[in-house]
């Protein structure tokens, strides 16, 4: 599996808000898997989580982290990285899953009342379908 | 996180070859993602891989695996399955793959040279966005 960075053409197709799955493992060794929003940013990635999110506790316990991505434009289309979250921290005024949410939605962030948390993952390796030239 | 079975309104999202993604454990304890076909049958996974597939090797030795799926008509909803693999099989005539590759693309699996394998997967817990009613 190729190291990082990803080439221009997976890059391109990153930086769209496209249909994302996070996948974390949890100390009982189990994986965990969910949908997200994500936004690509320099070649890391921007996650955002509310306080109750289980995936933030796993984290925060073992930072290994992986994304699938489905380009939202060809289902046949993915790219999954691999990597680690580098760090974990308070959106305190809500501007990063504000960010995602008029990438993904087009309006700021519905609920303004509970805690969240964003999380950079810094991709290490990666792949994708159909294999990139 | 609310155990099996699923409510019928989610088998019913389950039941169509929808965009999925799976997640495996490595043995040095870091997640694995990759997009992947699945079929439910009578509320169990079916999963195929080719033969060298990483996360064929990675469930041999940690059945532990998730599985989110979205909603093909609406990227909004999406469901998520934890439990684990209870059986890994040589698919010996492709008799599976080509059951996900016609319900998915409508036509048996394009290569017959490669090998490969059936996971079963029994989910245990699950959960979906938006919250089954």
């Amino acid at each position: 599996m190729p190291r990082v960075p990803v080439p221009p053409e997976v890059a391109e197709v990153l930086a769209r808000p496209n249909p994302a799955v996070v996948a974390t493992v949890a100390p009982n060794g189990t994986p965990h898997s969910a949908a997200t929003w994500y936004a690509w940013v320099d070649g890391r990635v921007l996650l955002n989580m509310d306080e109750g999110r289980r995936r933030l506790d796993y984290l925060r316990a073992n930072p290994a982290v992986a994304l699938t991505v489905f380009d939202g434009e060809n289902w046949y289309h993915h790219i999954s990285l691999l990597g680690k979250v580098v760090s974990i921290e308070e959106d305190v005024d809500l501007k990063d899953i504000d960010r995602l949410s008029i990438s993904y939605i087009g309006e700021p962030y519905n609920n303004r009342e509970r805690k969240r948390y964003t999380a950079w993952m810094e991709p290490e390796r990666w792949h994708s379908w159909p294999l990139a030239k």
